[in-house]
C-alpha cells in the first residue's frame, strides 16, 4: 500500500514548492491530520492516517483514520453516523502532516453535527490559562463550549 | 520540568471533563500543536512542544515549540520577527494534542504577517485532489496560495 506512494524528494525546493505529493510516515507508519469544518474553519478534531486510510480518503472523499487505540481502519461516522466528507485536503511545507477541510454528515440519531466524541461540536473544548507568569501554579482547564448531543444516545452503552 | 504537570487521571471522564491539565507527552516527549489564526481561523502551522516549551509558551503567552530538527528550544519568531502571541490554548478530549490560537507579530524585515518559512502565510498551501476513485494514479499537488514574503530577505542566506 505504501507503493501508492513515491520515495520523497532529496531535494528540499522539491519537497517543498513540487507538485510530487510524498507523505511522511512516521516510525509507527502514521502520519497527523488536523481536521477542520470547511465552513467555519474550526478545528474540528486531530488524528493519524497510515497509508491505507490516505488512500481511501483520496479515493472516496471521506475521511478514513487509523485508529491507534483499536488497531483499525477508522471510517469517521461509521457507528455515529458524523462522517466527514472532504472539500480540500492540504498538506503542508515538508510534507509531514495533513489538513482536511471538511463538512459533516449528519448523525443517524439526533441529528446533530458533531466530531467529537465526548459531545462537544469538536475535540478543542477546554482551555489552559496563559500568561499568568506564576510559575508554580498547575494551570486549571476551564470549559469553553457547550455539548450539543448526548454520546449515550448516539454511541448506545457500547 | 515534567513535574510541572501532573500525572495523567486513569478515569477517563476526568481525564475528558474534568479540570486537571494532564498533557500527554509522546515516546520522544512530545505533545503535538495546531497553531490557528485567531482571527481568520486559518491553520497556519503544526509543530510539538515539549514540556519545556509548553511550560514557557504557558507562562510567557510567547508560542514555543520544540525544533525536532534543530534539537532545541524555539521561540518562534526569534529569527524572523514573526511571533506568536497567544488568545487562547486548547487542548482535546484526551488531552494529547493543543490548539494555540494566536496573532501574529510583524516580521522584522519586511512587515508581513506569516508563519511558514517558504514564504506562504500558513504551510498548508498545497492540496491534494480527492474523490477521483482512480486507484492507480498517483495525485499530483496544487498549489492553492500564493507567497506574501521573500524568505532570502527574512532569514538571509543562513
Amino acid at each position: 500500500m505504501p507503493d501508492l506512494f513515491p520515495p520523497r524528494p532529496t531535494d528540499k525546493k522539491r519537497l517543498e514548492e513540487g507538485d510530487t505529493f510524498a507523505p511522511k510516515f512516521d516510525e509507527h507508519g502514521l502520519i497527523p491530520c488536523i481536521t477542520t469544518h470547511a465552513e467555519t474553519g474550526e478545528v474540528l478534531m486531530f488524528a493519524y492516517m497510515n497509508a491505507l486510510s490516505l488512500q481511501k480518503t483520496i479515493e472516496t472523499g471521506l475521511v478514513h483514520y487509523w485508529s491507534r487505540s483499536r488497531g483499525k481502519l477508522w471510517l469517521k461516522g461509521e457507528s455515529s453516523g458524523m462522517s466527514q466528507h472532504v472539500v480540500q485536503l492540504l498538506t503542508d511545507c515538508d510534507q509531514d502532516a495533513l489538513v482536511a477541510r471538511v463538512t459533516i454528515g449528519k448523525a443517524t440519531k439526533g441529528g446533530v453535527q458533531a466530531s467529537c466524541h465526548v459531545g462537544y461540536p469538536n475535540c478543542f473544548y477546554r482551555a489552559i490559562p496563559t500568561g499568568t507568569g506564576e510559575e508554580a501554579d498547575l494551570p486549571k482547564l476551564e470549559t469553553v463550549a457547550q455539548k450539543v448531543y448526548d454520546p449515550d444516545e448516539v454511541y448506545g452503552d457500547s
